[in-house]
């Protein structure tokens, strides 16, 4: 393997990480077996191995890319807005747990949670993932302050807030939820900003 | 089996559950398996498959058993308080993830909400028990309205934000944020109670 150009290795990596972040969202991180991945690739379990040691290697790769592919998605949608209102909403807009890749963006977070929980070594990793996510919505907040199109609230308490009344929401959306969908989740939110932040 | 009387059955059971939820809280429902069980009650795993013939049955049962458990705990806490602000503040404060008791029984919630995710034949028990939880908060809203000391708000809308508000946090307490402390939990918590609520 040493001998491999890395454009090789590189794009063998990132077809695997594809592989697997969709299978884990669809089936659950402890039901994906190395060798679903390899299947799924068209490679061996010896490459996957190659490049995912360890198992919890793989959950964590799988949410670094998803949460890299959601944000160059995103800042290249909000860097069209300058109104920081617009932003903000479009952002929860990208959010919402929709079927398809965000839904399944959301799967992975949530199967995050519960391994971060029982597991103190994956803590760093998350907590980082999820400072990025809280700092995307604090920039969008001081903006907006400046702006004039907000109040002046505490950016970062503000954020804390809305992240997890958005966690809260998906949670709804993806168990089921009877009384949430992703429509009555967009309008909680909304409602939110327009009650708490604009001006 | 069938010749057991049924209170030794039961009493059985109760053990098994007492056991189980423990396990899954600290190691995780896919790590738990059903000879750890057996192993932590002193019975056979025969026994355990008689009481629960799947392993989803397990969790489920597991679930069941801290509602329950919450449920009666925090009921006799609650009845003792009239002013339906103390009532809402102390729901509050039993359901903050401190060490223990009440952080084990978020570890199981957070667990189901990865596994009815993905699986939709949980996602009605789930629903189940989260409608009770809703249920009460709605029922202190109520209270709060007709004693004068909570403002007119909607009381569904209002306990939908309260509890994905309080469950988003709790992840972030549970996955070690480095900036959301038990403290920080409640503190964000009983701000939002005397902005929006309180008279």
């Amino acid at each position: 393997m040493t001998s491999a150009p890395v454009g090789v290795d590189d794009t063998r990596k990132l077809e695997i990480l594809q592989a697997t972040w969709r299978l884990i969202a669809e089936r659950g991180y402890h039901e994906v077996r190395v060798a679903d991945i390899a299947k799924a690739v068209g490679t061996s379990t010896g490459t996957v191995h190659y490049h995912f040691p360890g198992k919890q290697d793989v959950l964590v790769e799988a949410l670094r890319y998803c949460v890299e592919q959601a944000f160059t998605r995103q800042s290249e949608e909000l860097r069209k807005l300058e109104d920081a209102r617009e932003r903000l909403l479009k952002l929860i807009e990208l959010q919402l747990p929709r079927a398809g890749q965000v839904r399944d963006e959301w799967s992975v977070w949530i199967q995050f949670w519960a391994e971060a929980a029982l597991r103190p070594e994956l803590r760093p990793v998350h907590n980082d993932f999820y400072g990025r996510w809280r700092h995307a919505v604090v920039r969008i907040v001081e903006r907006g302050i400046t702006q004039g199109v907000f109040r002046a609230v505490d950016p970062d308490a503000f954020a804390l807030h809305l992240s997890s009344l958005t966690d809260g929401l998906a949670i709804q959306v993806l168990t089921g939820s009877p009384q949430v969908s992703v429509t009555r989740m967009r309008d909680v939110l909304t409602d939110f900003l327009r009650d708490e932040l604009f001006a």
